[in-house]
């Protein structure tokens, strides 16, 4: 297991052409991405705006995936609120032939949403799916919701629970050393800005938003760690961390399409109510990749 | 519009049997509010458990409500993520016909959702259906994202923008003041805890989960405040305060909903993975309720 | 001591001239201050600047308010970090001759600040004085140490402690609720905000900060309220509501500075490193009191 | 200026006896941590509990430290609320003869506390003493209050302004990123938690509450960094990082004191209000220290 969660996967970004899907443009992302070293992609994720689809356009979008995998991995963003939902979506995902479920924690009642909720959560849903689940943590996204390291260390021990993603600014680590003496349980960084910090902790890989844009960047970071260039590997890290800020830093995901735009991907325009980049900003993008050589 | 907003709506809790929708159940608990002296009913709110829904489920609900729906007015909870979708649903919910739409603000993407956003958001929404429209501003359900009294202040103007339900701790104030020149447009208080101060300052009705429990008991703090019996209600008022903090106050929509069992509506279990309150909770809530003489 | 404790405390700001205390103008302040219909002053409030102040500083402003008292009450801030050392500032305060302390919640090591530590600290220091302790909860200035209803209720039994002033945004009610069948406590607004409201929900008085600028116009609020003149009440309210957010909504201490001077009392700058309004806030606050025949 | 900010130091506790400072108890720790192979102290820190002394005690604890400096750094912590009076302090501490003057962000108006009046604030105190100036950034004590990279790059460039300490969760790349390319400039951890994956990125030392009762094993930690020795320095990391949850993790000072006192120092209780750990929480935490071969 832990072969297929290492390395870089790209929580590939759902393009829309007058907010209809553009299928079309998902697959020659797919495909371009698919020349390059990532590890596989993440469908549905928070970048891929799942929760601005409708349960028809996820599916169809999990169906391209599958069908444009090549060698890559798949895992499939499926959290719901409820968890009969989060079942019915993560076995949709199973049938169409996805590696992995990635499962948000649930956040609307977040006032008693606590850790014997996600526990009873978790649980179920792995008793009731046949392909290994992830569990991804992101208060950023949740308005504050998290998982405890407790909890974690807890699920950590379930057969089909076999590691996660953790998007918070400041948790990995907890999530790392709570879990290191478990079995086939793997952690994986939800940013590039704890990507290297959190492989020289432990984690095995990242779900990197930047690498929408610039794949072979990101994996390069990855093999400079694996090879033990410790020093190339922090000056590349700095970079990115900069260049991160002024990509998902600022604007999340309307940013990451603006870049995927600059790199030649299609990016276009997020999902209303969210609002594309200015021109200026841009365009002060664009000479930020191009004076970085990055284009 | 004013005479449509007055007075008390309940916030319908929807009834699950084995994690199914109740939908003999929920009709039962229509069939007797509708005999209280509420003003109308908000399907598909947060006490509703409206995330926890599918498409499917909710229409059916709505068709529901509006089929029972006697002299209530009926708002229906419409807000997705997406303008695009919560359009759709909008336009779904008038065709069944409710009375109003009511709004969530969207808040996945919360680092970017600003006064900006929701103003487009709205706009467009009101644009595009042809029944009047309620702004939801829930900061406790949405992770923090709210909307400001200057963005409420703009929305008013709009033809179809009626009124706001406002769920924060602290807001409602603000958005009184900010609207009180400007005609038809209305606000509600979104919790038991800020119904009689609001209406003091000029708040019109609430939407209040307690009116789920004890809607004649919540009707009446509203009578009393018209009569201008201000010293009765305020003791009503800090009565049902304290009520409230044992019912939501603690456990959102499980404690309405054991409260409901308490008061012989139809209650249950919240849908996973929510909780249901642990015996010797219930036990002491309906303790509570039996010393204070409400059943 | 409800009589002591009830209508409008000015929190007396602190003028500075060239950072130096300005004791002949706050002299002058305190002389005009008393002419009005206010109860008293709080004296090293959070707009005194108290903590901002040195001892000596602190103590020669306390023998300034009391020797220019006439026939207000005087109460006195002096919340430390360590119980010690507020101890040690109430028992000079007592000893000077005010009539009350204030006393802030400590909150550096916010994480282990709990109910128990506050009870302990609370209990502690009402033994050891012989003037009457007020409890302050602001979490706005303790970064979000705030004092459980629960907390409260337990220390209101204290023979010696007589009252809590509350700030935070949306507690007052829940102490009011809490404490109102315990003899001789009594809780007051901090802010002009929830003034109205709480005082038609059992508060007695507030320090409004607005008391510096408007002293018989606050008061004038009040007097409505007790002669059950709620229609006009609640217009004053919403109008002072507007104008509170104008002076220290967006500026604290300094808008409140600002207004000071425009209406005649002696304001002059924070003390750095806060900043003072810039020239065209401040003549766009006074072009507001004009336009709102203030001044 | 590098070396003498590079390695571990010691955010040196103040041992209390029935509350007063135990000057002589403080000068055994100094006289045993120089015996080890720390770079030097930060008296007046907050586990020296400098907001909960007096300023009388804080200049008696000075001198002791200065006394007992030996060939170890000395930094002080003189950071208050306004710019006045940490000049003055600062002045004081530049007397007894201290290395470094660290000074903590002003807090209390937090609502007006922004980069402008941080960056007025930290030049004016460099402007006016006569050592260096360390910045310290530590959100967890000042309610949120933090300072921006951007601000941090600007005051970087002041040639009294050498460094800064960070106690945010998840600041330090940022500090670091923005002031790499800056000459004398340089950035410290302020916890365990993030001094390895801090200097992989950049940051030259570390300020570390464990070094109160660990120092020997804190410096093994930076010198196994410093030779390249990677995979061992990750896996002490990670054996600090679980013994530091159970250390300040929990109890912050109070922790750090317990702990001290199971390792041979001086630890004693905190000053009041702090509660000290019960008997069974520091018998668990000395099995633990057991446990892991540390006693």
């Amino acid at each position: 297991m832990k072969n297929k969660l290492s390395g870089v996967f790209v929580p590939t970004i759902t393009p829309f052409i007058n907010e209809e899907v553009g299928y079309k443009e998902l697959e020659q992302n797919l495909k371009r991405l698919n020349n390059t070293n990532i590890m596989g992609h993440l469908a549905l994720g928070s970048n891929g705006e799942y929760k601005s689809l409708t349960r028809n356009e996820q599916l169809k979008i999990l169906e391209l995936f599958v069908k444009n995998k090549g060698k890559k991995v798949i895992m499939a963003g499926t959290g719901c609120e409820s968890t009969r939902e989060t079942i019915q979506l993560s076995k949709e995902a199973e049938k169409i032939g996805v590696d992995f479920v990635s499962v948000l924690t649930p956040s609307y009642f977040k006032k008693i949403i606590n850790d014997k909720v996600l526990i009873n959560y978790y649980t179920e849903i792995a008793d009731n799916i046949n392909i290994p689940l992830l569990i991804y943590n992101a208060p950023g996204f949740t308005g504050g919701v998290t998982i405890s390291a407790r909890a974690i260390r807890k699920l950590a021990s379930h057969p089909n629970i076999v590691g996660m993603k953790d998007s918070s600014k400041s948790g990995i680590q907890s999530y790392i050393v709570n879990t290191m003496d478990i079995d086939d349980f793997y952690v994986l960084a939800g940013s590039i800005n704890f990507f290297f910090p959190g492989l020289i902790c432990g984690a095995v890989g990242g779900v990197l938003s930047l690498a929408n844009v610039i794949p072979n960047i990101c994996c390069e970071l990855y093999n400079l760690y694996i090879n033990g260039e410790i020093n190339k590997a922090k000056k590349l890290h700095l970079k990115l961390f900069i260049l991160n800020s002024k990509v998902s830093g600022v604007n999340a995901v309307s940013g990451v399409k603006a870049a995927a735009d600059i790199c030649g991907y299609f990016g276009g325009n997020a999902r209303k109510p969210l609002l594309a980049l200015g021109k200026d900003e841009k365009k002060e993008l664009e000479d930020y990749f191009r004076k970085e050589g990055l284009i």
